[in-house]
């Protein structure tokens, strides 16, 4: 009780897991063990490998899962449960225990990402945040990981907050830096999650002096010569040429945004060196995606400015990670019609290396069969996540998993770093086909 | 002062728009008075109209932007700008005027959806937030207004939290809703702008139980024989033979998730039909987008439930609008480099209709110029959304919003219903370029 408004987490979930609780708390099968899994059946069309994102905001979702009296009043009011069902829900507290993969491993497809495990009441309840998060995180860091691998060190800026929801902007930032891009413009990223932020000036500014001159001096005397100048609202060899003229050749950098950026990038490193600003950098934005920015790689650009194409995952907004019970009091459960099969029993999973550290083969096996051979250079992929509703003492850090997504990425066979449509980068193997 | 954390909206915000606002207040170009429009240069490719929403959360996100200590601690301790511009952050109140779209209204290549006039100040920082929700609210209506004309009147129930990030699914679920969605999955959704919610039972709950009719059983003795039965977890005709055993032939509904939808829903109805069940409804949903509704319009079906299609936009997640300045102390200003030219001067708007109430054109012109003649079946399309910062004591609600996509839809040329890409339904014609 007394959870603030807009503050927990309880509500970010469909009218079925309750009316399912509610069912499940009358007869009873409420409280039996039950194990729950995450996992993709596949990656988005053409993907070599997804990243997971988002785990940590999971954790954080569900200890902040409370019902306080603001949302059992709500759903008694619109008698979405019984009242034995908002009772049950006022004391909820997840008490079980979730393992998975850390934030910024790579996955494919079976990959058991997050496993819970607790009574069917209160696993269940956690679905639809637990996949909101991880699908959304996931999707934006995978499309972030193929950006990062495109730009081969030379640091990105995000600056798609615009483009996506006010609230998703936030994650879609810290997605966005554990995929390794270098800062975010996203000022609430940089509160909540300390990631750097950066940025200088738009179009407005340019247009709203009267002319491009006084908006250089009026930024350069704000923000010192260190700072990124827009020089294309107008003209971009005059917008240099006035650049270099207000701010000297020590300006930090130029940023161009629009037209045939490496074309206008190798005319501006030209000028500006003719100029002698040899150190001033050059900066280009506008509608890059990880395409875009593997053809700019023999261009003079020295940071990419990304967007739109980050924070809707450059085609696969989500992740498509289903959240599926697979045991049921130890015993094995799995639909069976159509389309939609999945293999029942708790899993555990390996990656197997080769001597050199290149992947071969994700190993998916029931956790309560025979453990496979761990060679010297295989990987065992879960860490615990929560024991008795509690995460251990330390989690990786979102460094950890920006460390976590280069090794990654230096560890696939080199056509999984292919940007072009293919199969997953190594098969996965489900060791428990057998059992 | 004394906003909780949280709560505000003014760091969800690109670090650029407060180093400009430095950089003006500086020079002293900070009160200028200033005229921003939100705008699509395009619709998303392939489509013949969008669908404005979020006018209403734009709103009150700018009544809530506002800097509390820990926002103007957090920008002193990293430095983003000096003590003036934090002095001024902490006193600022948006006291401009914006007119626009009233939610739910189509529009298409340059309508001006959004115009904000203030001093260049208050308006300029506001940008990241009004695009952030205009672009998400407008891409999530624009596809579900796609959807709700191929369901031809058929319920759809949004159900697609769990594929985006968590706080965009409220949002989501009031954009579907404003389409003509019936109900939503999103809890939250429901407390928040009073949806209707609805949701029954996943396949977990028969996995969680000995057998189906134990868990049906257990459903209909919770839910009452009103309830929706999921019938595809095993065998679908067994599913439904038992399904009726159960819950009689009053049984309210069955639920399809998985298969070829179209052939189970017809083989569903005559078994339903043969034993009686003839006012049991069909639902179907797993994977539905605007092309496999109307693929299904021939079909027994009664309700489609959707996820993923409509919270990703159905291909189109953003709608990819701009904020331009686009005039300063009353003179036009645009921006004029290469390909991202925009029209300077503020815009105003109207829609020219046959007699029959067909949509014929969409005239935009300035709003200092000669007006265009207005015919008797033409239509105004901004209305005043703030007045000093305030919004007028009534404003269009979500329930006008959706009757004015209603009205919207019927009001498009025939072509522009199509769902096969084409061309915008109707041309936009500015009369500014004259002047």
């Amino acid at each position: 009780m007394g959870v603030p408004t807009g503050a927990g987490t309880a509500l970010l979930t469909d009218h079925y897991e309750l009316t399912m609780l509610a069912a499940a708390l009358a007869d009873g099968t409420a409280r039996r063990r039950c194990v729950f899994e995450a996992f993709a059946r596949r990656l988005p069309d053409g993907r070599r490998y997804g990243v997971v994102g988002g785990t940590q905001r999971v954790i954080d979702a569900i200890g902040a899962f409370r019902f306080g009296d603001d949302e059992i009043r709500h759903l008694r009011e619109t008698s979405v449960v019984d009242e034995d069902t908002l009772a049950w829900l006022a004391e909820y507290r997840f008490a079980g225990d979730v393992d998975g993969y850390p934030e910024g491993e790579l996955y494919f497809p079976g990959s058991p990402i997050l496993t819970v495990t607790g009574d069917f009441a209160e696993a269940v309840v956690l679905e639809t945040v637990v996949l909101s998060i991880l699908n959304h995180d996931s999707a934006i860091v995978s499309a972030g990981a193929r950006m990062a691998g495109a730009a081969n060190g030379r640091p990105i800026i995000e600056m798609g907050s615009r483009r996506t929801h006010e609230r998703a902007a936030v994650a879609a930032s810290r997605a966005g830096y554990l995929a390794g891009f270098a800062t975010t413009s996203n000022l609430e990223a940089g509160r909540t999650y300390g990631i750097p932020t950066s940025g200088t000036c738009a179009h407005a500014f340019t247009l709203l002096h009267d002319d491009e001159r006084a908006a250089f001096a009026a930024q350069v005397a704000a923000l010192g010569v260190g700072t990124t100048l827009l020089v294309d609202t107008y003209d971009i060899t005059r917008g240099i040429d006035t650049a270099i003229e207000v701010a000297g050749t020590g300006l930090g950098a130029i940023r161009i945004d629009s037209g045939d950026v490496g074309v206008l990038a190798r005319q501006a490193r030209e000028q500006l060196d003719a100029l002698g600003a040899t150190e001033t950098r050059i900066v280009v934005s506008g509608d890059l995606d990880e395409y875009a920015i593997a053809a700019l790689r023999a261009e003079p650009v020295d940071a990419y400015g990304v967007g739109t194409s980050l924070v809707t995952g450059s085609g696969a907004p989500t992740a498509g990670m289903v959240y599926k019970l697979v045991e049921v009091e130890g015993r094995p459960v799995a639909k069976r019609s159509s389309h939609k099969e999945s293999q029942g029993g708790r899993k555990l999973a390996l990656r197997r290396h080769k001597p050199t550290g290149t992947a071969l083969e994700e190993v998916v096996y029931q956790a309560g069969g025979a453990a496979p051979e761990f060679g010297e250079h295989d990987r065992a992929l879960q860490i615990p996540l929560m024991r008795g509703g509690q995460p251990p003492s330390e989690l990786p850090t979102l460094e950890d998993g920006r460390t976590r997504v280069r090794q990654g990425l230096v560890s696939l066979p080199w056509e999984g770093l292919k940007l072009s449509a293919g199969e997953p980068a190594i098969p996965t193997v489900h060791l428990s086909q057998e059992s």
